[in-house]
């Protein structure tokens, strides 16, 4: 159920979540969900053989800042009524990665054709959640401003394994004005479910990243003289995780394509 | 009187605030005062005449980060009720500055035969206090483990005039790890009446520092590689705003001789 202090909710995906949730299932809306169902917590999508679960979710315990685990199904079910009302994992992201022993094999709009038993869904807290307070408090994201994705790369900050999941932590990395960086540390610092803190700042040599311009995903992210690099852990470790796990299956959202929930961002706040 | 949650009060100086002051007021301590009464607030100190006080009072609220005002004396009035119990002003700085015309003259233990019925004391906070968070959140601070004083600079940052004070703002650095550096914002965000976040962090030129190793005021920093340096406001600012303003009499602490309250350093922070 919402929250009682939750906006009313109207019929317009852009402001609604069940309205949004439904117009993705109904393949009204196959995009990206940057935008839709403004203000609500947006999430990472995995989904796991129930083999894989355990060890999955022992992974999320052990790395909280790329993995912040915000709910997690009972094996078979597709619904995830802890975090949003009426929601169907198996229909409600516009767009799936499906994995094959760890590789990438197809990307589609439902996987009510995949759907099992045994599958265990997670959903992950995303950097979306932050961004939205960074915007409200002026610290200006210029790759959002550009259009671009944000600049991902793999790290030499190894995360702590869990069974067969391991492997670098990826990170997201924002360029600020020096005030800014310091003001964006502030921010997110609030929102430790949804990757909290960065993770680095300054010098990405020291993380093992050695071009910033040539990220391992997303956009170039076009330094200015004088920015700082800030660097964020990145809710696509569960995917290099994946990679390295090899399951049998595995399905993930496709990056941009989020789970979207009921709850408002500004509630993660923890002050 | 005590905060009802305050440690009980003892006779050493080390740990309680009256009796630290005593000791000072007596001759018993002459020297800094890092280390007396421990967990109790420090403050910078500045006396001037009534006709130069609404002016420094405007200042300090209109440059809030490097003059935050935690208390300010009636006229003739050598006492801080709100901050101390038995404070006298007059005899409880170690060493005192003595300005004429922001000149800087004289250097004494005492300044009772300098008091005056026009003089008006403020209270300023002081980075003391939230060093003590840092130290006890394990940020290293190194020039205090060397025993060496805080880097400080004149800067390019205009503090905002209030009648004849202004000038540059005066900022301390400290060198950090990066993930030290992140830290130390998170930590000293909490303690916004004694300077608070940093104001920059990681280019020196930006704020018109030329060389970080050639600090104004201070021991150099010794910057190791791969340290982000992290600038705060600093309780100098002050002392350079009355070299400006040139008032007739001005008695301001010395550097590191702090004058000691009653509060807890802990009490400060505001979550």
């Amino acid at each position: 159920m919402p929250d009682a202090d939750s906006p009313a909710r109207t019929n317009d995906p852009l402001t609604d979540p069940i309205s949004a949730r439904q117009a993705i299932r109904s393949g009204v809306h196959e995009g990206h969900t940057a935008g839709l169902a403004r203000g609500r917590v947006q999430a990472n999508v995995v989904i796991l053989p129930v083999d894989y679960a355990a060890a999955f979710a022992a992974f999320c315990h052990a790395n909280p800042k790329p993995c912040p685990l915000l709910a997690q199904s009972a094996p078979g079910d597709p619904r995830l009524p802890t975090v949003a009302d009426d929601l169907d994992i198996r229909t409600d992201v516009p767009r799936y990665r499906v994995w094959r022993d760890g590789v990438l094999v197809d990307e589609v709009t439902s996987i009510e054709a995949l759907w099992r038993d045994d599958l265990v869904g997670f959903a992950i807290g995303c950097s979306f959640s932050f961004e939205q307070a960074l915007i409200e408090h002026e610290v200006p994201l210029r790759y959002v401003a550009r259009g671009d994705n944000v600049a991902m790369y793999r790290t030499n900050i190894e995360t702590r394994p869990a069974g067969p999941f391991g492997g670098p932590m990826v990170v997201s990395m924002r360029p600020f004005a020096p005030a800014d960086a310091i003001r964006a540390v502030q921010v997110t610092s609030r929102f430790p479910t949804v990757h909290g803190a960065p993770v680095h700042i300054g010098h990405p040599h020291l993380i093992g990243i050695g071009d910033v311009e040539q990220p391992d995903f997303g956009d170039p992210p076009r330094m200015e003289a004088d920015d700082i690099p800030v660097f964020w852990a990145c809710g696509v470790t569960p995917q290099v995780a994946i990679e390295r796990a090899k399951p049998p299956l595995a399905i993930t959202h496709s990056p941009g394509h989020m789970l979207i929930l009921d709850g408002l961002n500004v509630h993660l706040a923890v002050i």
